[in-house]
């Protein structure tokens, strides 16, 4: 995207005022959920997945979808759900041309399902995992959506804030430098990356967790670094990322590294 | 904090977990209360302040303090309030000794007022802006106070969420690297950080906000910086920052650039 680009977007985000006037238009509410205990919802998320008359999550196919486990205790008797199911699964490559043209048509299909809803004058609340324009299935929808309905982003306790506060770790002190790299990037930038940084943050683990096991290592930073697993959920995992001794990793894992900054 | 230091530290933090079983002892939790929106608290934070016989917070001396007015409409009648009062504004440079110590002092007397009232058995909230894991003045208490007491920590929707939330703009997309920088960073170190991540937040403005600007267009990403003050509370102000024409910028706001990666 050319910076003009990026101008003329951050302007429709603001376009979205005029859109609220328009009569007879459902608003997309995108909901950050948290980082998977319910209790972490905020008021704010919890009032409007009960106002909403649709709520609307992301599953792989076939199944229920961590967003909704997190909502379910909060789902109203009778409202009316809708899954939106990723037509492909994270083991095709991302770089795979087939994998981008199906995961386009997968988002231009689910935002006019959408649409037809808000054109009806009925609100969504899509509720997402974590914070909704953090890495978000739901930024896919957004883009499309803003400008043609009222759009409004309710923000989450985002998964790494569950995964510190769950294991007990400042992430940041004074003037700590915090650096979140997904674990997909080449191993000898995240090697370089870490070494640079106070703090760390590497998501997106899964079957690059060797390899980020590795670069840390190169880094120095293995015996400072702590392996987060399921945080805040059931089957939570903490340790420090010296005592694990498998390679498994799912994709609700994560490592910090904490900073070392002033601490008067 | 050297690396050793840091594990056992780590170790300390595990080793709360026997502290719970201590008799008699009240637990500290660490609230976080989001971005300054009453309605962004989780349903976690919200129940603990209700059970709470004790809600702390820091404030400024001479003045109510951000985080009691955060947390006004949630406080039950009756609640004993205890304000912890910065004996120094951040008007003294952080690098003078004076400031250092009047600061320690300050933590110590807090986190032994806390203990006090800990060890009658009574439950204290301490609510804290923002996330209090991340850039926290609670984390200073935390440190002292782990390992003495039960202590837990209730993440909370960080300022930086709330900021990117309330102007619409996704933050990371795909890969995209997110560093968060400091603005009393260096403007050479700032502008060489700038200039190698896809995406940034730069918080701690204030006087700083000069220097901000001027590396932030050294890296060439004026045009894609946004500017956000009161970010998700009253007064909140949003704007590109080529459109700022002042130099103004009080402590709650911060400039974020958002990241181009993939968009399927």
């Amino acid at each position: 995207m050319s910076r003009l680009d990026h101008t003329k977007r951050f302007a429709a985000a603001h376009a979205v005022k005029p859109v609220d006037g328009a009569a007879g238009l459902g608003t997309l509410h995108g909901i950050g959920l948290g980082p998977g205990d319910p209790e972490l919802l905020t008021v704010r998320a919890v009032r409007l997945i009960t106002e909403a008359p649709v709520v609307a999550y992301f599953a792989k196919k076939g199944r229920r979808g961590n967003a909704r486990t997190i909502v379910d205790s909060w789902l109203k008797p009778g409202v009316e759900e809708l899954a939106l199911d990723y037509p492909v699964t994270t083991e095709i490559p991302f770089a795979d041309p087939a994998y981008v043209d199906a995961l386009s048509a997968f988002y231009a299909d689910s935002a006019e399902r959408l649409a037809a809803i808000l054109s009806a004058g009925r609100d969504v609340a899509l509720v997402c995992e974590g914070d909704p324009l953090f890495y978000g299935s739901f930024m896919h929808l957004f883009a499309r959506l803003e400008g043609r309905f009222p759009v409004r982003v309710t923000p989450g306790v985002s998964g790494m804030s569950g995964c510190w506060s769950a294991c007990g770790l400042p992430i940041t002190w004074g003037d700590d430098i915090l650096t979140v790299l997904p674990g997909t990037l080449p191993e000898a930038e995240l090697t370089e990356r870490l070494g640079r940084t106070d703090a760390a943050v590497i998501m997106k683990l899964g079957s690059h967790f060797p390899k980020v096991r590795r670069a840390l290592a190169a880094a120095g930073l293995t015996a400072r670094a702590v392996y987060v697993e399921r945080g805040t959920m059931a089957g939570e995992k903490v340790m420090p990322l010296a005592e694990k001794s498998d390679d498994c990793a799912p994709y609700f894992s994560l490592v910090l590294v904490a900073g070392q900054g002033r601490r008067p």
